[in-house]
C-alpha cells in the first residue's frame, strides 16, 4: 500500500516548529524537540513531512540495527560477521525512517531484550532488538511524551543523549549504535513533563493554530488537493522539496567548519545564569543551536542573531518557573528582558 | 436466528442525528460522529437502521478483512494470493456491518495480533484479523466511548483517519485496510473525553427526548407495532427506505463533482478563528460536510445554507470551552452570534 | 436433598413487589424489576416462591439451552443436529428456574465462552454455555446488582432487551436465546446504580418491613411452622397457589388480545414529559405493564386504574432527579401530584 | 502433639458471650454469633473450650464432609457410594471441631471447587472439598470478620442459613450438608460491618475486659496453673464441664416440645417495631433465642426473662442506628425504655 | 566467610532494651519484645550479640525443624522415621540462630507449604519448611514490623503464642514445634501497629540515642577497636560475656522454683484497672516479667522491684491512648503515678 | 565500542561531590555519598570520571563475583574448586566498574537468584549473580535513589555496610563479598528519601550549578572539545589525571597509620548531641571522615581542620529537621554555630 507523504514545502506556517526540526536533523546532538501545543496543529504531519526530505542514507539489507555499510567501525555483530564471511555488505538506499513510540510500548519493547537462556546454553549473545534499533540513523517520534512512564522517558534521552543503546541484563550486555532525532509532543494541559526530563530536551517549541483565514485557506486548500490526487500534489512541490534538502545536505557538511567565538560563550554564559536556569546543559545547547542556524543560513561564523533564535528554542523549557507560571508564556517573556 | 431491524424511515425526530449519521455515510473523510446525549434516545437504533438501508457491498468470499473483489490494488495477502493461484475471487454481496467495540476488549483484540513466534519459524506473517478487520467498509459503533482507555480510542480515531490499521510488533509489521464510518455515543454525565480526542471525531451531535406527545404515541406505537409483527411492519416502511437509500447512494457518486468557491472558504476560516476553535481540522471538516450536504440534497454547489448545517455539526466540540461551560449548550450559542 | 419452598400465598404483604414481578412473568418484554430496599424484607424468598407457582415448561433433555421442543425454529445447534437425526427431541416437563447471578461472575461465566482453539481446528464452533443460557426460560436472579461492575450489567440488560444472548469473539459468533425474567436487588444506602442502567430496568419498587404487629406474628407463625415442618406447610397454602398460577397462565394467554386506545398513549406520553422523564424507554413500559395489569385482572381493556398503577411501578426510577432527592421519595412524589 | 484445651469451667466471667454462644449450639437455627470487642478478652478461648465439651459425634471414617453415618437421607456420593457397595459405613466417633477461616482464604477455599475438566472427560463430578465441609457439624470460627471481603461473609452466611454448601460452576452443581454454628469476632475500631450483613448474624454480644481485681486474679492464677500443668488443672474442671455438657444435651432433646403463646409473639413483633428493627429477621431469632434459653433453663414454657436475654443478645446490633451512634451503646439503651 | 559478632558486653547502654530481651529469653512465654526508636540505636546489633551469648544447643543433623534429639516427644515426622530406622538421632551442638524475616516474605515463605499434589499422588505429606521452621528454638527478628502485612504480623503472634506453626491447607494439616522469641522493631515515625496486635508483644521498650559525650566515644571507640580487629576485640568481651550467658543459663534453671504471693497478683490487677489497659493479657505478662526478673537477679521471690520493671516493660504499649497521645509519652507517664 | 570518559581533572567546580567520592573511595567503610541537587549538574559524569582514574584491581577471569586472586580468603565457590583443581588462577587487570542500578530492578535482579529446584535435586547450590555481585569492588550507582523501592534501598545500604550479599530461600543461603561504594542521587524536589535511609548513608551533598560565567564558557569549551575530539582531550588532562590517582593510592595505604585522640572524639560526640543528630552512626562517620580528609592531604594525624569537612559532608542529611525545613539550608546553618 503506497502512501504519499504531505509535502513539507507544501506546510504553511509553524516556522519555528520547522525550524527547531531542521537545526536537530542538521546536527542531532542538539539532543531532541519538544513540540508543546494544542491539538490539529500539524505536528506528526510536519514530522514525517520533513523525514521526507532528508537525504536518503545507505543501509546493510536486512539489518535490523540500520548499519551504516560504510561505517566499519560501528557494525553490529551480524554484520561484522556478515562482512568477515563473505567480504562485502549488500545494502540499499533509501529514505529515513519516523518511527513510532505507542504509548502503551514496555521497556524490553523499547530497547531490545537479550536472551540469556540462549546464551548459557550456546555462549552466545542473542539480542532482539527493539524500537530503538529501529530507530538508529532515523527520527524516533514519541507523541504525547508527558503521558509516557517517567522511566521510559529516561532511558529515551539517555539511548538519544548517548547515541547508544546499552542493554544489560544478568551480567550480559549488548550496545548498538541508536542516533536518532527525538521528536516529543505533548498537549500541557493534559500534565508536564518533571524538570528534570524537561532539561534533557535539547530544544523545545510552543505550536498555535494559524489565526489568519487567507493562511487558513491555503490550508484547506491544499489539504483537499492532496487528499483528492495525492500523486500530483506531491508532483507540485518537488522542487522546492529538493531545494530545502540540499540546503540541509549542505549545512550538515559545513557546520565542523564554523567558528565560535569566545566572547560569545561568555554572553550566553552570562545570560543564562541572570534568566535563572538551572544546571548546565543549556549552555551547550545554545551553542550548537546557534551554529546549526548559522549553517543553515550559509554562513561560516555565528551571528549575535543565531545566538537569539537558538535562546528562543533552547531557553523557555529551562526556566526555572515561579509558581503557577507556564513554560512559554510569562517565564519566555524574561527571555526578551 | 433471523432478526429484523427497526426501519429507518420508521423513526420519529432526531433529525440532526440522522443527517450526520447520512453525511458521513455519503462521505466517510468527515471522520465520524460522536452522538452525546441522555439515555433512551434510540442512538444505538438509529445506526443498525441505517446500515440496513446502505447499498450493499461485494465481498471477497470468507476474507477476514472485507476485501472489495474489484479493487485489486488493496486486497489483503491471503485474497491476493488466491487471486494469483485461481485466477479469480469467489464473492457475495451483503449488507455492511455494524461492528460493536465492546467497552471491555483489548488492544490486540482491536487491532489483531501478529504472531511473531510463527513468524521466526515459517518466515510468514501470520495474522490474527481484529475487531477493525471487521469493521472494514462497515460501520464501528462504540457505545459510551468516553468511558474507554484513551489510548484505546487514539487508535481507533488513527485507523478511521488513515482508513488504514497499522499493526507494527517486533520489527515486524502488517496493514490492512480500515476504512469504516466511526460511530462513537456518550451520556456527558458520566464524563467527557479529552479534549484532543474530541476534536478528532468529525462531526458531534446532542440527542435529546422529544417532548411532543404525539410524536411520543407516534413512538409507542410504532415500537409496539414492529414488537407485534416484525415482517409486516418492515414492509410498511420498505419503499421509503428504498428511496432514501437510493438519494444516498447518488450523492454518493456526485460529492466529487462539487465546486467550492474560495469565498467560502475564506468565510469559513474567518468564522472558526473568531469562534475560537483550536488547530485546524475543523475548517475541512465543515467544508467536506457542507460538501456532502449539498450532494444530499443533490445540489453541484455549496450553498450558506449548506455551510451552516456543517458548522452546526462540525463546530460545537470543537470550541475552546470557559470554566464550567458545557459542550453544545452556551459555547454552542456562539455559532449563532 | 429435596428443599421445600415457601409457598407464594404464605407471603404476608410486599404487595407491589409480588404484582411487578407478576405482571413481568405475564408479560417478560416489560424488561424486569429492580427491587430497592431494606434488609431482611424476603425479596429472595418471593421470587423463589412465585417460580415455584409459574406453569412448569417443557425442555429438551439435558439440553444446556434449555430449547423448548415445541419451537423448532430457535433451537440451539444441539437439538437441530438431535432432531435432524434422531428425527425427534426426548423431553422433561419442569419447573422455571431461578438462576442466581453471584456477585464475582466474571464475563465469561455470564455470557459463556466460544473456544476459538477447537473452531480453528475442527472448524466446528464450540460453545461453554455459561448463566444466561442456564437463565433461559427462566428468572435470573441478580442480588445487590448496583455492586456488580456497570459492563456486566450492560450486559445483562441488552441480553434482557433482546432475548438473545449474542456472543462474537476473535470474528467467531454464537447466538442462542435468553428470555428470561431479569430481577435485580439492591440496598440504596450501599450505593445507586447509574441512571443510564437504571433507565434499562422495566419497572422498579422498593420494600420496606411491615410495621403491623398482626401481620408480624403472622409471618413469624408461618416461617416456625415452615421450619417445622416444610411439607405440611406447602400443603395448606397449595390450593392457593394453585388458583393464582391459573390466573397468572390465563393472562398470558388474553394478553395479546387487550385493546390499547389512542387517547390513553397520548396521555402517557404527555404525563411523562410533564414529569421530566429522560429518553422514551418509559413510555412503553408503562403501556405494557398497564396492559399487563389488566390482563392479571382478567379484562379485555386498560383502565385509568391499570395505567396508575403502571406508572408507579415504571417512572418512580426515571424521574430526573434533582441533588441530594432519593429514588422513591420527594421524586415519586411528583407521580401523584 | 497433644494440645491440651483450657476448661469452659474454669474461664471467669463473659456470661453473656457464653450463654450466646451455648444457645447457638443447642439450636443452630438462631444463626450464629458475632463477637464485638476489644482485644485480649478471650473470645477464641471461649468457642474452643465449648467445643472441647459438646457432645462428641459419629462421623464417616474418612469422609471430607463428616457425614453422619445414622443420617442415611444426606450421606454424600461418596459415602452413599461406599453404603451400597460395603453394606455399611465405617464411622469413629469425636468430639466436634473449630474450622478456623483465615482471613486470607479465597472463595475456592472456602466453598470447595468443582473440577470442571473431569466432568467433562470421566462424566463424573469431581469435588475438592473446602471449609465448609470442614466445617460441617461443627463451629465455624471468623477472627476479625470485619476484614473479609464481603462476598465471602455473604456466602458464609448463606451457606449457614440454609445449612447448605451449593456449589454451581459452568452449570455443574455440588451441593453438600453444612450445618454449623458461625462464630465471628470483630475489633469495632477496625471497622464495621455492613448493615446488610450484620442483620444476618443471629446473635450479637459485647465484650470487654473484667475490671473487678479478684477476678483478675483468679484468671492470672487459672491461666498461669493451666500453663504450668495442663493435664492436671483440666482434670480439676472435668465435672463441672460434665454437668454443663449434660445440661446443653438435655436441652437440645427438649426444645423442640416448647411451647410459645400467641400473645408472646405479639409482643415481640411490637416491641421491635417501635424499636425501629430494620426487616423482619429479628422477630424469629427473637423466638428461637427465648425458646433455646427457656430449655436451657429446664423449662417447658417461655417466660418474660427468657425474651429478655433474647432481646437483649438478638436485637441491639439491627437497631438503626442515628448518626455517630455505635452499636450497643446509646442504641442498646433503647432497648431498656 | 567467618563473621564475628559485636559482644554484647561491650554495648554501651540501652539497658531497659537489653533486660527485656534476656527476660524474655529466660522466659520465652512471656511473649516476644517489641522495640520502638529511632534508627541507628543499635537495635540489630544488641539481638545479634544477645543471641551469641546463649547457651548452645543440641540439635539433629540436617533437621530443618532444629528438633531437638532429647525431647523425643516432640520431634518431627522424619526425625520420628529416622529414630525409628536407626536407634538414634546424630546431633551437633551449635548456638542459637537470629532468623530475619524480610519484609518481602509471603505468607508460604513464613509458615511454609504443604505440597498437596503429593500428597494426593503418594500418600505422605510432603510439606517444605518455612521460616518459622528455621527460627524454632531461635529468635525470630522482624525489622520494621510495623510494615508489615496485618495478616503475617498475626501469624508470626499466633505461632510465638502457642510455641506451634499449624499449617492447614485443602483438610490436609501438619504441626511443627515453633518456639522462639518473637523480636521486632519499629520507628513509630512510620506508621503504628494496631492496638490488636501491639497488645500480643510480651514487652515493649523505647529507644533512643545517648546524650552523653564520654559514652558516645566509648561507643566509637569500641566500634573502630572492633572493626580493626575483630578478633581481638572479641576476645576482650569474652569472660564478661561468659559471665552473663552463665548468669542467664541459671535464671532459666531457677524460674520455675520462684514464688508469687497471691497479694501481689492483687495489687498487679487493681493497678492495671485502674490504669485502663484492654483485656486480660497484660496482667499474667507483668507476672512472668517479674519472675523471670527475679531470677535473673538470683532471687527466690518476687519483689515489689521486680514488679515496678515487669509494669514497665509491659504496660506502656497496652494503655489506651487519648487521641494525639504517643506510646511510651504522656501514656506511660501514667505509669509512674 | 570504544567510549572515552570524560576526564575528572577537566571538570570544573563541584568541589565538594569529588571530595565525597574521593574520601568514600580512600575509606569505602564511610559508606557511601548521596547526591542531592538540581538536574544537569553533572552528577554522573564525576562517577564515572573518578572510577577512571582510581587504581585497576586483579580480577579473577570471567568470575562474575569480580573475586580478588589474591585474597584466597574470600573466594567464591567457583573461585576456590578452580584453584584446588588448577592450583592457580587465571587473572586480569582492569579498572574497576560504575554499575548503574535501573529504577526498574526487582530486589532478584539486585541480589541475585538461588536455584532452589537445581540445590534439591543435585545436591549444589546454584546462585545466578545480581547486581550486587557486579558491584563487587566498583562503584554502585542509583539514579534517583529517592525513587526506588524503601525496600530495595534497605538491600543496598545493607549490603553496601556489611561488604557482604547475604541471600536466603527456602533455607538455603549464599554469600558472596559485596564492597563497594554506593553512590545514589535524588532531586529533592522529587520527593525525600525516609529519615531511616538517610541516615544510613554515610556522606551527604548538595550540587547547584555554577554562577560564574568564565567557569561556565571553560565548560562549554571543554565539552565541546571532548565532543570534537575525545581522544585527544583525553591526553590533554592525562597527567593531572594520573597524578590524583597516585594520590588517592598513598592515602589508601596510609590511611591505617593515622593517629585520633581522644579529645577529638569527645568533641565530636558532644557537638553531635547538640546538634540533635539522632542515633548514633554520625560520630563515627564524622571520625571516619575526617582521618580519609587527612590521608588525602598527606597527614598523619587528624586536624580540627578535618573534621570541619567532615562534618559538613557527613551530618546535613542527619540533622532532625524541624516541619518545613529542608536538608541542607537552614538545618544546615546550625552546624556553623
Amino acid at each position: 500500500m503506497k502512501r504519499f507523504v504531505y509535502p513539507f514545502s507544501a506546510i504553511v506556517g509553524q516556522e519555528e516548529m520547522k525550524l527547531a526540526l531542521i537545526l536537530n536533523v542538521i546536527d542531532p546532538s542538539i539532543g531532541g524537540v519538544l513540540i508543546r501545543g494544542e491539538k490539529g496543529t500539524g505536528k506528526s504531519t510536519v514530522v514525517r513531512a520533513l523525514a521526507e526530505i532528508l537525504p536518503e542514507i545507505e543501509v546493510v539489507e536486512g539489518c535490523p540495527f540500520q548499519c551504516d555499510p560504510e561505517d566499519r567501525d560501528h557494525l553490529c555483530p551480524q554484520c561484522e560477521e556478515r562482512l568477515r564471511s563473505q567480504g562485502s555488505l549488500p545494502h540499499i538506499r533509501r529514505k529515513i525512517r519516523v518511527v513510532d513510540l505507542p504509548l502503551s510500548a514496555t521497556e524490553d519493547r523499547v530497547v531490545g531484550t537479550l536472551d540469556i537462556e540462549a546464551a548459557l546454553k550456546t555462549g552466545k549473545r542473542r539480542f532482539e532488538p527493539g524500537i530503538l534499533a529501529a530507530a538508529n540513523r532515523g527520527i524516533l517520534y514519541v507523541d504525547e511524551v508527558n503521558l509516557l512512564d517517567d522511566h521510559l522517558v529516561d532511558t529515551l534521552l539517555d539511548a538519544a543523549a548517548m547515541g547508544i543503546n546499552f542493554v544489560e541484563r544478568e551480567g550480559l550486555s549488548f550496545a548498538h549504535a541508536a542516533r536518532f532525532v527525538l521528536v516529543g509532543t505533548m498537549n500541557p494541559e493534559e500534565g508536564e513533563l518533571r524538570p528534570q526530563l524537561l532539561d534533557r530536551f535539547g530544544l523545545c517549541v510552543t505550536v498555535e493554530g494559524i489565526r489568519d483565514p487567507n493562511s487558513r485557506v491555503l490550508i484547506m486548500e491544499r489539504r483537499a488537493a492532496f487528499e483528492a490526487d495525492p500523486e500530483g500534489f506531491c508532483r507540485r512541490f518537488a522542487e522546492e522539496n529538493q531545494s530545502l534538502s540540499e540546503r540541509i545536505k549542505t549545512a550538515r557538511e559545513r557546520i565542523k567548519e564554523i567558528d565560535i567565538p569566545r566572547e560569545l560563550l561568555y554572553e550566553i554564559a552570562k545570560r543564562i545564569v541572570t534568566l535563572g536556569v538551572d544546571g548546565h546543559r543549556a549552555d551547550l545547547t545554545v551553542v550548537k543551536t546557534a551554529r546549526a542556524h548559522a549553517a543553515f543560513r550559509g554562513q561560516c561564523q555565528i551571528s549575535e542573531e543565531d545566538i537569539r533564535v537558538a535562546e528562543t528554542l533552547a531557553l523557555p523549557h529551562r526556566l526555572r518557573r515561579r509558581p503557577f507560571e507556564e513554560i512559554g508564556t510569562p517565564a519566555a517573556s524574561r527571555l526578551s528582558q
